[in-house]
């Protein structure tokens, strides 16, 4: 039974940037929210995205998307630089989105996130706290690009004696430079595959508890989640029914789990939710702890891989356009077909905040 | 907003049989159940399945399936026949679960629903309302197998003079002969694919309105859905998170939709549940109206295919067991680290009945 509480859980939840979607909020909509959200007198700002109505353009124009398949290593100075120097070689190639891997700015390994974790609150964190943020603004802003900027580790400092709290976090910066959405990763990557993998995230990061959706004004709206998230299709099935065009994995699966799972996962989240997917990985380094699947790739609403990577540094690159969802979703039409007085909805209960 | 009468939708929406689980509800998982449901005097039995707990035995003993990828024609007392030697032929294998196709006893078109529909209520019918039903109950008996018997039109007569209501539906039968389960689709076949395929099942069909689970009291529980149901992931999360084993479709894709999505489907569903999938196709014949995909297939908890037919005539059969269940989930524990605080889980208001 949904208790209250547990609504309140849900409600508070879901934290996207809603710079501009106001325009999309009919006003019968704008009733169904009141009516819906009448006893959370708390929440400051919500919108309902009529995403899944036929005719709804959920990407306003075309728009090439950039996943670096980046090289990092021990250095983060020199990360953040070859960090910039794909980013602009990206940017050249035409892409207005551009994605960075999970932990582009270090080594992957629980051993390494304390040492390489940076300071994010209160933001914007000064350069001396967070030399990674004041370099992705720099590359969003010198590029003229949206950035989702991979993932780097947080630290939130103890305000006592104890330990202080890491993160997987993931920001995204808009083209003048400005932060527009912080993902915290809400699934932490724990698994043991006896032969193949064992690793615990949790051994150090905490999870984060919010889903993130991201509104770029001359496109429309995207979801942010990093690796591991991807595995929970609840975050995926939450951002298309919110009006999401494309969902954005900053990832690293391994050679375990890479070659089982990788493409299957970005497949089956667009084929079910009928909408483009990028996946983007660090290269493989064989002289690294963790050894990365590689493979960036994006998926388009029919499922269709347009460009898959192999393991080596790459960029890989896709034209994402309107017309092609509302061609999946009307030749297919789920978003109608669904059942939901037969089963929950489980993007009904989570509202959008406006809080970046 | 979760409404009273929502949830009464849902609690009454999903109907399983339940013979024999009584034993896997624990005293906790029983108090649980009263304090969800104390305001639902109505429905006579509930269960609430540990099935996520680690370490429980979803599949009790190892059992052989064989999914018959029949080939159908439009004489419905040889397809009955002719299904009858295919059944012995696939429990001569040593299956125990055996699966027809979508549709088995006559061609797929909505021209052939209504002339080849039988009527199944009150049930058990009489032979001359659904010489299908009978012929089933005969082929379980005769083989001593667990049989989902495909689907089948139904013909539900009107009390007035208003047009009959038919549905496509689903037997499942003991291996005594008895009825266990019975499945309508819940979501019609209406797609329209410029240059693919345009079909519309809902022009003559009515939609189900409950998922189903099975209890195979040897063996566990397995959910039963037909075709494009396998398109909305609810239905197979509630399956797995409700404790079923194995989720089995009896479909009808498609030379259009196949190859795009047939294998990723089953692959979707066991990698995001941890769970067997079996798909059962009638095989393609060229000179029907229909073009089946075929490609019947079973895959494993860990998205592999185990087994996967070409077009043609065929029965694939595959060995399903407890303990890939169990290191597939202990490898990536998904049952434990899915966060319910941040999303709904579908399943949790999803309640099991006791009616065939």
């Amino acid at each position: 039974m949904l208790t209250r509480s547990t609504f309140c859980r849900w409600r508070t939840s879901l934290r996207t940037l809603t710079s501009s979607f106001q325009a999309l909020s009919s006003p019968s909509q704008q009733y169904q929210q009141t009516q819906r959200c009448h006893f959370l007198p708390l929440l400051r700002k919500m919108t309902t995205i009529p995403s899944t109505t036929p005719g709804t353009t959920l990407l306003r124009q075309p728009v090439k998307i950039a996943c670096i398949q980046l090289s990092s290593g021990a250095d983060k100075p020199q990360n953040l630089s070859h960090a910039a120097s794909k980013v602009r070689e990206a940017a050249q190639t035409g892409a207005k989105i551009v994605v960075l891997p999970e932990c582009f700015n270090s080594p992957y390994g629980c051993d390494f996130f304390p040492s390489y974790a940076e300071q994010l609150l209160p933001s914007p964190p000064s350069p001396e706290q967070s030399p990674s943020y004041h370099a992705l603004a720099a590359m969003a802003r010198d590029n003229n690009i949206y950035l989702v900027g991979g993932s780097i580790p947080e630290l939130v400092p103890s305000d006592n004696d104890k330990k202080p709290t890491y993160y997987n976090t993931s920001l995204t910066f808009s083209p003048k430079g400005d932060l527009l959405a912080t993902h915290r990763k809400v699934h932490l990557f724990d698994i043991d595959i006896p032969g193949g993998i064992t690793f615990k995230e949790s051994d150090v990061l905490s999870p984060g508890n919010s889903l993130t959706l991201v509104d770029l004004p001359e496109y429309g709206r995207i979801a942010v989640a990093i690796c591991y998230d991807i595995r929970f299709p609840e975050l995926a099935m939450i951002a298309a029914r919110k009006g999401c065009f494309a969902l954005i994995y900053p990832g690293a699966f391994n050679t375990t789990t890479g070659p089982l799972h990788w493409r299957l996962q970005g497949q089956a989240r667009a084929m079910d939710n009928q909408i483009y997917v990028a996946l983007c990985s660090p290269s493989r380094d064989m002289s690294a702890g963790y050894h990365a699947w590689g493979h960036s790739l994006v998926v388009d609403p029919m499922a269709q891989v347009l460009v898959e990577a192999d393991e080596n540094e790459t960029i890989v690159t896709a034209d994402l356009d309107g017309a092609s969802i509302e061609k999946a979703r009307t030749g297919i039409p789920l978003r109608t077909q669904r059942r939901f007085d037969v089963y929950p909805d489980v993007s009904q209960e989570a509202q959008t905040g406006s809080k970046p």
